[in-house]
């Protein structure tokens, strides 16, 4: 017999106030652009497995899509290799790619991958060569200028997504090839962005180290909580930053059919839920023009 | 643009409290004996319906089961027939059992199924005559009496409801009708224990106006937590009131296959996602003999 | 061994004769309403529940509809209630539709539905209510008078029918409830003809307690085999009583897309059988305009 | 607007009778050995085709196995071959197996086909060689004798018949070959026999031109309807002449596993019907021992 | 332990060579017209039917169609027939037919269905008849003459091909019943197109006795490896014999949407080996016009 | 028109010497175990891609199951770690193995995936941690030697696998985690032993650098083409060097199910073709005990 004791919670609140939103989002795609502070706080990506796990039993169909830049960088000064950005474009020859693909797909997608299965809800991970997922094509910087091997997606295959999504949660590195078999390093948001267009996502939320978009860059409590993509768009000319092609990823997915992207404060804990499941949200919601 | 307002919560605290139970029970068989309190209360009712409609979206397979006895005495005082009861047993000639049809399918029945399809997702009821369900066989009283058209239920074939749970939630009214068409009060506890038992189910539920099975019946904060068969079982022939037949109701699940019964009290807001959801849970949870 | 005796029949007359049609109606959906005499005539309701299951076994999809007026005003008057009517609609105040419900859905329903079971089909009953089947709007009697709680179809929706029809026989009763959860008494030929064009019927067949559409309603000889739609549509302004809406009921049907609508006379032992069956039919066959 | 006129049948009695038949036979499968006046005479062999479609028309498995001596016989004639039987069998060098494949296949079961698609349900023929369906050994004669090719069927692979009974109804005509590819000659009721079994048939149905197993061959009113297994076997020696062989068929086939063996006088219209789905049946039906 | 012996191949060359037509090939339906030499010169019949197994292992939708004008010649002679030609299609009074199916799908047919058989991979046999698979009706000669029962193919049910495709080769024997039940001999090229047509397939090859469409008829190494429809049609007026009739069955192949067809030397061992997976190929291949 | 020209191949020879053996492979499960010269030389790793997917065109399920030694050390040695081995098991700290993880997984798998993709059917790489594939447990070396995280695996989850293989090629890389999520070096050869047997797989295969099991390893005559496993286990203790882990692994898999393990020379072109599909066969073929 169990003595009695502390007990924990006597309420379900949140419980409760998610059944809306459970019911709204069941069956559905959400697409979650994975980086920043809730990739490398330890806390903190421990969480983020367990909200994508609980995401994934409450009935949405979860595609976590991630990229790797930090980590890139260090096993590239590991091995005394120059690291150059233009645009904020990584410079990337032969073995850089190399190098961003090992560290992508080797490691990043492996640690996510065995976190997101300790929370009891197996992951496989896939890289763009995966089932042909991605094909690339060499993307230049501002200019013309040719950074190498530094790719836009032009095609996406949904069919090996739709194939492991049916009892997995797919884990994509942004890692490319073009037709003829050469990989390129790919813009993790962007990869969101193609992913959530590819599979007609609900939504796309992209896991950023700021509050949202903010009416004042420089005031936390401007966060714009929703907004439409044609107010974004008559914005953009004026935001600088990494806010901007945040956005810009945001129209494009909602250019692209997809109903909703968001962006979110990566660095509270459970933000993925918080935005999803209670009424009060967190971050930026963006849809459609009206 | 939403404008900045009150934010009703900043937390998801029950919703991952839940996250290992949601894995636990997915897909799991529940079956909720549906009575007192949280079926007369139109408050409680209310979160009750929602609460079910919780069960099924994150993966539950719920199935209702419930009588109606007060509602059968006020119709019957209504039309003034005699209201008799022998061993908590309701004395049912033909009139009677009709009327008791009329009221639990017609009346009771339909309005569970209401409450539930405005949560969002939709119920259909069942009696026992549907898809042949249930079987009956007439009960005698204590002594051999012959309380009239008053049954056990002999064999439940659960092809229908099967059926129906895959799309629907399952409402079960206890009434059913022997070999001959003739039909019969049967016990609603009794009825649950029946469809939890043919179904394999995970858990048999039943909701109470008592905190759960008490060591001290006059001492709320005694509630035994959870207890094993065999200790109910040595601790049955000591045990009066209301209490007994539920214990022996959970009993009989057990030794039918059941993997827990629990005895939840249905005059808290939300009893079912606290015992099923919460770590500390709410009444008492019976298991088999160790 | 067999000893030789009385052998009942040395031809399979009919049955012969039956083959085309029943290669004609082979899967395709029959909505029957059924009321009058072969619901309230012992005999008469014992053959409908035999010939119901062998539509069933021989392949068609046999959905029965009905109500049951004169159960429900026996009870209203058991319970000292005053029934009145209006344009042939029963006035409902809140009290009298619940009475309509307990009476249709829990013994109108319950008796055809085990009175089907012993033939070795099982059927399943359905309301208006279960999977969300029906939803009602208030209708209004002719010059506007509130009438009360009595309702007009607005939405079918099909999926429980066709989800229970794969295996058992749907047994509905003409209930339904708006989009607030309240309820209404529907008239059952309406409901026949709602589930009938909902369902894309081959044929909706009205059981009532005439030969048919006769050209003298005097005259039983003069019954009209088959008509076309438009040729009961220029008729209707002429013909009085009852026949008029059952008429009305044949035309909505054909419109919503239904081949064939038949009267036939409940009162002639097995006359679903003989108007589907034989070559000579029974009661009246409207088909689509020319 | 159809006349009044003749009406040719105001009755569903042999429907109605037919009733249980249906419920009991529905889904299962029927091996019908056809042969003799029912498929000789012009008349009989049309009412046949027309019985075989209803019985599948009301969910039975029919399957159809033919022999065709006669045809056999005379296109050997036509070729001035010489025509020899040895114990009931045809002596067969490779030439007249060939022709007998060719009268058999070619065209005894076309005919048949052809006959049953003018009914409105499509046939299939088969052979033995389609689909591996048999495999023959060579059949010595009495003490011994080698009578060429004439096989008995060692094996069968009901694949190809679960295959097209789906949707078809399979005819097939009793020739088969080896594991060599040499064909042989095989008695028809021995191929209906180890269809039956193989298919775990529920009845296996001889047709014949007697009036069934009768306790005196010269009587024709001393058929016995019904017997065990037992019986007949007891029986057996004291019994000459064709109908030992269709009773050592039944034998075998009630061994096998098929519930009932029926021997039917064929020269009767419909006696496929009249045996199947009257109270009365016609000829001879054997169960197993009791 | 195998002793050193003589290895009879070290390469894999054409397996290699074959892959990228495997490739191209896989799940497509080819029809191939058999006759000729490859169906009377016995070495080659086995490696035909060899390499139609081959076919259908390494994924391809095989239906192989064939007449046997030879054979029905020979049994015609053989019972004192009279054989008369005009235009080159056999005058068929009512017993000619017989003979012809009797011949083409008791003998030849089943012939086929035995060498695949024992290569491995099941074939079923099929005339016009089964499961209505060919509906024909009557065809004159030049000039309106009437020459008996000789049909054209006037429409194709893929059902039961498809059915049968998924497990075993198809073998279809051209014989075929009008709406009446009465029998035509089919030209065996046009019913090859006509099923080609019938299942949209990728290739229709005709195996014949010369080298393929040559420029010079006297001239072997004239042969025209690949040519457009509409060179073929230009060309055709000026070409005589049995290349004319051969050259219009493909072009009504690609004018009813048959992406490729062939005229392939079935002299040569392996011929539609050859022409399916070299890159040299052999014989001629048409395609649609420019 | 094409114009005559050099064609390539006028025979089919291979391709009809491996009808046996496609028959016998068809929709049976191979593991090849890729390494060695055919995974360093640029055209032999060419061949191998088209061979695989040759394989997978005609039938087979093939998984391909790899390790990387020589890439890890290379990285290694450019990174300045210490490279040292035991008893052929690479030391392996958490460095060690985070940078074999990538070196395997990022780069080693992706190679083979893009290669196979290019010969036109789509491959999908796969570790150990993906879908929770491999479950690891550490490995000492002889003398209980602590050598970090090399681990032997402990559990195989095919569910992935088969889901994968159903539509894509498999390339699994011999990484593997602890229940932990801590990472291990597992031997490739083991994984690939793991793997069949997991997978109930008729053949695992080798390929190794040498020409076989020889009977004298100085001789590439004396290679044995066939041998039994009790055979092998007889022989293992006079066996040293690299042999000796292979023929243990042979051993390994034939005792856990596998029906044929065979040692293949990668560096003959085309060897998988060649043992698979030619009666000559290349290498050792290793079966049960007799």
């Amino acid at each position: 017999m169990k003595t009695p004791g502390i007990r924990p919670s006597r309420d379900v609140g949140t419980l409760l106030e998610a059944l809306p939103y459970i019911r709204e989002f069941h069956g559905r795609t959400i697409v979650v652009k994975y980086g920043g502070a809730a990739m490398t706080d330890p806390a903190l990506r421990e969480e983020f497995a367990r909200d994508v796990v609980l995401l994934k039993y409450v009935g949405l169909n979860v595609i976590v899509v991630h990229g790797g830049g930090p980590d890139i960088t260090k096993y590239m000064r590991r091995l005394d290799m120059e690291v150059e950005f233009v645009d904020g474009l990584r410079v990337s020859d032969a073995d850089t790619v190399e190098i961003a693909k090992m560290v992508l797909i080797g490691k990043v997608n492996k640690d996510i991958v065995l976190r997101i299965n300790r929370y009891g809800q197996a992951a496989v991970g896939l890289s763009g060569d995966d089932g042909n997922l991605f094909r690339a094509a060499k993307q230049l910087a501002t200019g013309g200028q040719d950074i190498g091997f530094v790719g836009r997606i032009e095609k996406v295959d949904v069919d090996v997504l739709n194939h492991i999504a049916q009892d997995y949660i797919p884990v994509v590195a942004s890692i490319a090839a073009d037709a003829d078999g050469a990989s390129y390093n790919v813009n993790a948001d962007e990869a969101a962005t193609a992913v959530a267009r590819a599979m007609g996502a609900y939504k796309v939320m992209f896991l950023t180290d700021v509050e949202g978009w903010m009416r004042d860059p420089a005031d936390p409590t401007s966060v714009i909580s929703e907004a439409h993509a044609d107010e974004v768009e008559a914005a953009l000319p004026s935001i600088s930053g990494g806010m901007r092609p945040k956005l810009q990823a945001c129209i494009d997915a909602i250019h692209g059919g997809v109903t909703f992207a968001h962006i979110v404060d990566g660095r509270v804990p459970h933000s993925l839920l918080l935005e999803l499941f209670t009424d009060a949200g967190i971050g930026t919601k963006i849809r459609a023009a009206r």
